[in-house]
């Protein structure tokens, strides 16, 4: 596809998000850099434009258009010191709380920081005076990026709208040539509706749609009664969810919950008619992998309206607890399920079962070890570290105890500061605590120990020691030649750490069978225990189950 | 007082802040600059602390706390690099929503960019990982200080807990010595509760202060139906209602709203037992000043809780908007208000009507124009201009038509882009506007004449043209010697605006009479309407108001 068909492509999904969002009217000053959004937003018929050559007033004006009618109001110029002119009416819809959504077109990243004409750094140009920034790409017309634009041009707009209302800025930087197509696209990636954001949507115009085929995926992590009003929701729809350990769904025993999606979404599955997604996507790749694949019309709940869709997809994005929203669908009137649904999936998830439950058989590993010790544990809570502990856990874990709650630190995803994490969380919890952490994250964060000590908390620390952190066996590192891989994947640390756990009067454990570990569970006080496992041990016994697992979809299909 | 008699008041209120909004546990790092806070907090029975000297660790523990409790948790360390180790935390509690309250310490304004040691610029070091930063003033134990300590720290926290949850930063400098008194102070300043930020809050247990005396005081532009909401809820409560022209209080004609603030609060008042204000304060002056000398305790109804007290006095602060709010109290089971409260009030309203009316004998002027204006005026909108425009409608109109609806551009009070906002104004709301302006305001914005004319929006011009401006001979600087004041204040830009009226095809109106200039409003089509004054004219008129309004009630006491 030529530029000028990727660049209309492009601007078209972002100006379908503007309108669906609720900008009618847009005030443009001409210039050069802005010509193709100009002229774009000049034809479409769901905008009104106005035209002004001096930015500053331009400003004002679409401040005035927005005070008159309460609605959102488009600004578009050209790059360089004309988007500076709207500083001053940005100043005052900030103080008066009125929507701008302010498009800045700007040079793209080769003419930056090169005196090329008419040029200047425009991130932020605004500081603080706007509700959000955002630096667009360069427009490119694959189903990602059209997703992409879309999706910002919504985002924006609406954060814009939401209360306290006020300005925010969207820069866009275009290489030449600066025309589009002569004729405009028609309408094309996945239909999107976006509702008002607001606390208490109305569902019933979605009552037809969770009368379909539907597929729940929950990510973040949940709190027990979460997981226990989600259980109810997925009985209630006939539908299957997935999730990760984080969400506590296991905890539930619903048999809705399928915990393979790991596996599961390695081999054919059963199409849904619409997805209802819980914030952030769960641990699992293939999950994300085939959602990306598989575009489905999709619900996004999202508590506090951060517009996190790391896929661009949602078609209907509601901000409400997962209490409010589970709520709301449950006093709809809704006939019972049809249970054929279900059981397709039920049956996808009995042979995943049945192919991880064979771990156990390897004796004391780490793989027998993430996959029992959700159900080993009692009366207290499981912090899984980053890196190979969740993603373990999320594979090969079959049941959780329902008096054990798992909690993980999945916003960045660090291995830094999880120990201190998890004094933290067991000061404020008062309740037991026990880590299953790999040996690079702990070394990362050694001084959560003096913590752990000081308020004498009660956490015991289990230890996958692979000398070094086992991630990047999973990852395509490890096919470099084994002296680079070693220095810069393996990053053996070398510790000892019966040594590390007299420094901190920690109870030292090293087991040699899973009953031997079992036995130190469970215990008062503090504990270490270390498990050790070869690096390539965990990639080896997944690659099989998987193997396994698709061998054994093929020959039930 | 001494120093350290001051910087322990300041952080008392600064605590009280803390804990009434939610606060109660804080993580401490041991530092030199952060000893007073670090100290106040280990001893004030509200908080429990703890303490770890790795700030990074510091900062995953209290994020560990959090995720445990919910709640806000306090982080506290001195200045320099530790101040830098909390960024990894706060980027995970950025991302999974959760409130951490950061209390950085820092050299006061002296040793910035001195090379003073541990000392860097610690404004906005976590940049957007922040839902809100603010650098603190120095300490010191004025009554304003202490409000504004205070309202930092129920604003900063209340923001981290305003969903999406998030962390939130206070940079605090301190002087030395680095010790607070010995003995804590008692509480001291207004009291104060604050409700949590909700939309929907229960009203119930401020029932019996509604039953109280209380005044009402209206800021921020209002639509004629809010107006009307607020008129009825002053006479189901009984109350005075005060606030500006953009209000539009005046148009419902409630015999609660008093007008003449501006006068009103220039002498004795009744003394009101409860404030109740919706959003920022109105133009009005000496209202300001009244209630900053006149602590009362208040409620702030603040639509999207950007929590702009300009006084930090409120007491109660609820996220409503005023239709919310008013539905809320009415449908309160309230006792008929005893009349005797608001007549006091009305005879107060009765003398500066009295005295204000009198400028209509004046003739034709700016003041006389300014007074009248509103009243003249029928099925149209009345943007006033900033600066001189806005004040003297305020302090001198005493009618508005009920079809004339009252418009500005209060958010920063600039005289920047008026004209401009005009003609989006009219773009927006297809209804004729009537714009009155000062010739500086309207030089600044010229261009928006040019927007006007290439839209045929019918808007007429009314030019307070003194060659200069007069807002400067209500201030100090009249004061000045003459040739000083001339060049830097009064600015004269000699046009001829019946020039200016020409280029952009304006009808050029210059009247000498009041019913002169009556006959060219009302009219279809574009017209600019110039009355001129002397610079001096309003001030002399109002110093002449205000004596006579002042004589007048003492008469009467």
């Amino acid at each position: 596809m030529d530029h000028q068909a990727q660049l209309t492509q492009y601007l078209a999904a972002f100006l379908r998000g503007l309108s669906e969002a609720g900008v009618r009217q847009v005030v443009i000053s001409p210039g050069s850099r802005s010509t193709p959004l100009a002229l774009m937003l000049h034809r479409h018929p769901a905008f009104q434009t106005y035209l002004d050559v001096d930015e500053r007033s331009a400003a004002f004006f679409a401040l005035g258009l927005s005070k008159a009618t309460g609605a959102a109001v488009g600004l578009v110029c050209t790059s360089g010191s004309a988007a500076a002119n709207y500083l001053p009416a940005i100043c005052e819809a900030e103080a008066t709380n009125l929507p701008l959504v302010v498009m800045t077109t700007d040079r793209p990243a080769e003419l930056q920081g090169v005196g090329a004409p008419q040029a200047m750094d425009q991130h932020a140009l605004y500081g603080d005076h706007v509700k959000a920034m955002v630096d667009l790409a360069l427009p490119e017309a694959t189903p990602a990026l059209l997703n992409y634009a879309h999706w910002q041009a919504v985002k924006l707009t609406s954060l814009a709208l939401t209360r306290p209302q006020g300005p925010v800025h969207l820069n866009l930087p275009l290489r030449e040539p600066l025309l589009p197509s002569a004729a405009l696209p028609s309408p094309s990636g996945p239909s999107s509706q976006v509702l008002p954001v607001t606390h208490h949507v109305d569902l019933t115009p979605l009552r037809a749609v969770l009368q379909q085929r539907g597929l729940i995926i929950v990510g973040e992590e949940r709190t027990p009664a979460e997981a226990t009003q989600l259980a109810h929701l997925a009985e209630t729809l006939g539908w299957p969810v997935v999730g990760d350990p984080l969400t506590n769904l296991a905890a539930t025993a619903t048999p809705n919950y399928l915990g393979q999606a790991d596996l599961l979404f390695q081999a054919a599955l059963p199409m849904p008619e619409v997805i209802l997604r819980f914030g952030r996507l769960p641990v699992t790749k293939p999950v994300m992998q085939w959602l990306r694949a598989h575009p489905v019309p999709t619900i996004l709940v999202e508590n506090g309206a951060k517009y996190q869709d790391q896929l661009h997809q949602a078609t209907w994005l509601l901000d409400q607890t997962v209490t409010e929203f589970v709520a709301a669908v449950t006093s709809l009137p809704l006939p019972a399920p049809a249970p054929a649904w279900l059981a397709q999936w039920q049956a996808c998830q009995q042979h995943a079962a049945q192919v991880v439950a064979g771990v156990a058989d390897q004796g004391l590993n780490h793989s027998t070890v993430a996959q029992g010790l959700p159900a080993w544990l009692h009366e207290q809570d499981l912090f899984v570290a980053n890196s190979n502990a969740i993603r373990l856990v999320d594979r090969l874990a079959l049941h959780q105890t329902n008096s054990v709650r798992i909690f993980g630190n999945r916003g960045v995803n660090g291995i830094d500061g999880l120990v201190s994490t998890v004094a933290g969380l067991a000061a404020g919890r008062q309740r037991p605590v026990t880590l299953l952490i790999g040996d690079l994250a702990l070394f990362h964060d050694m001084n959560g120990l003096a913590m752990l000590r000081r308020y004498q908390l009660p956490v015991t620390i289990v230890l996958l020691n692979n000398n070094g952190g086992g991630i990047f066996n999973f990852l395509a590192q490890r096919h470099l030649p084994a002296a680079d891989f070693t220095a810069l994947f393996q990053t053996p640390q070398d510790l000892d750490f019966a040594r590390v756990a007299a420094l901190y009067d920690f109870t030292y454990h090293h087991p040699q069978t899973t009953s031997a570990l079992q036995a130190c569970l469970n215990q008062s006080g503090q504990h270490l225990i270390e498990v050790t496992d070869a690096p390539t041990g965990p990639v080896t016994t997944w690659e099989a189950l998987v193997a396994a697992y698709q061998t054994a979809v093929t020959a039930h299909d």
